[in-house]
């Protein structure tokens, strides 16, 4: 187990209610772990995480713990559901909390804290919105420092219109997802293997006085 | 020069009409060549590229004149103006036709054509969307086979509402867009050239004969 | 039939090819008839239609022709596929072309030629994508002048991945696709039939007179 | 005053926070005002709304006091900051929350609780996103029940990256942000009396019926 994964789960239901989200991350993480990955799965709302863009906004905010969990990563995982067709209000939360990390760059490279890690989406949803859900949020990832190798999305979602869940509709049986359930965990893990081995030495600093030169 | 890279511009303006799109690909380009990037630049709409999802569909179709060079690509660029707050029909249908290349993926690792190849987006509109459009094209592109770096984008609108665009506005001035013309110009290089030491191993048919064997 | 319906079908595939969209286009054509909608489909690629952002551009330009449909409609709908997760190219394209009817304001009130008509969607995919395909039109209609009432769009998508389009895996049955169908039909024709009595009466002219002099 | 609009401001920010949000809302307001709207500003993060897709989660969820206030407004505007792209989580709590206005549909029609009533959008974000947060918001609202008149959104945004808010930058004195305000303003408001005299008749329980009858 060379390498550590953080799945922030991002379902509007605390424990222990069931996510049917988190039924497709147990998956990922079971894909993983033979290929050395151990994963810590976080379900952001049993924490008490306030809106906000800073790391810290005191008064019994917990972000800083699972922030601290991903600065840890080597391999970061947003699982979503899908509410009216885009990602869950709580995954939206944490990316903006995750806007405080531009403000923690190394002082040298100017790299912010996710610098480097890879990034990973789970999303489910009884119909329609994975493509937005996914591709927003890799999009993001990418702003704050990640890496997104190849195929690094699953989704389960149903046909059109409301009906049953990931779970209830057998959506573990369902070969498209376990396709690239499979694709997600091996181009992951191989990429954080790989960036761990060859860590990405750009300059942010360097590039911003450069850039200072030739703006006004 | 050991690095190829092909940037496709996809302006909605055939040659030679001025595109702003370009005059900001232009930056890029000019960034990446000390890094050791040859680039080419395809206006898509110089080409006759009719719409569709496969690879050739004859008839003078000049699409896989492009293919050919994305597939000899190991930077893979889509610049995109902004229209109604999205990215242009041009480069849509660019990722439209570029889902034939699904069945041109490598007998042994059903690896698609464009696996392990480094993705990057260069966006210009007079206002909003560059959120969208860079996110939608670089997302699409992983599930193609494309490797996404950190800040592998760099865009520049002006502020709400219609107004001057990038070349008129001095838009080669402002700092945001020359800082992030700079990380993607290094990060896209940096990785394909680690890519290129470094093939991604997955075995893709592998995976899915593994997942058939957990469907129905 | 005291109300006319343009419909443009968005499909990659020119006639005589299969549409999926047209199947469901073509069930909401005959909810529509008798509620007293004259409807007219329109497949663009079938015509000259060039990419721009212009209401002509000359050289057997056909969009024209179309842009004279939609000006004498009451009800405007998109029909689209979904590709890569959003609306197809072809109706991205026609969404540019409309940029031009912008430039061809009333002078007295300035509202542009689709002010006052009611919009509506119809979304195939085999699989997901239809809320962007169908949120992203109908806003991009209300910019230009088009009402959006309740329930104006009708989709049918499959589950996750490829898989069957909406003909071959029988959508025709599919009760949220027929429902929401019929939602589509009765309101668009319901607020046509009221927006015909009652014209909206907002000067846009006196309006940005009224707004220049607050602003700089 | 025979109209009521609520509007809600969707910032991260508690009372008595500056809101840039806000101060474009109180423009809209200052509007209506005159045009017969009397209009009531709910910030949402000044009430304890928990995550969560029902009408009333019990413990203390103050949601319901907020639901009632939209379920006797005419006009219901959703103010929202942009963060990373997209509206804030805020924004996508309140539409998350309405998913339970489905469940509380009229025992005759199946109208849900916000049939019929008008919708508007209020955006601004220090840059890009304005097009997405506004769409996403409009198009999920007309599937909740409501009407979107054209030019049903306002925003302002500055230019490309990080840089000052409405309020520092003068956005009070963008024109093309108080051109589409007053916009907004009459459309709403015209289209919320044109409607309140003219309920829309749609019995969704017979056309689910009928839906029945063709599918399986």
């Amino acid at each position: 187990m060379d390498l550590k994964a953080v799945i922030l789960n991002c379902t509007l239901k605390k424990s222990p209610a069931v996510s049917n989200t988190e039924a497709l991350i147990d998956k990922v993480v079971d894909l993983m772990a033979p290929l050395g990955v151990e994963s810590e799965i976080v379900r952001v709302v049993d924490f008490n995480v306030p809106f906000g863009v800073e790391s810290d906004l005191g008064n019994g905010d917990q972000w800083p713990l699972i922030y601290a969990k991903l600065k840890a990563a080597d391999i970061v995982i947003i699982g979503t559901p899908i509410w009216f067709g885009v990602r869950s209000a709580v995954a939206q939360l944490v990316i903006e909390r995750l806007d405080g990390s531009y403000d923690d760059g190394d002082p040298v490279t100017g790299q912010f804290p996710l610098y480097g890690k890879v990034a990973g989406v789970i999303v489910t949803g009884n119909e329609d919105g994975a493509h937005d859900a996914a591709g927003t949020t890799l999009f993001n990832l990418t702003h704050l420092g990640c890496v997104v190798p190849p195929n690094a999305d699953t989704y389960w979602v149903g046909d059109a219109g409301p009906g049953p869940s990931y779970i209830e509709a057998g959506g573990d049986k369902h070969l498209y997802t376990n396709k690239t359930a499979r694709y997600l965990a091996h181009n992951v893990t191989w990429m954080a293997r790989l960036l761990k081995a060859n860590p990405i030495p750009t300059n942010l600093n360097a590039l911003i006085a450069e850039a200072k030169q030739v703006s006004r």
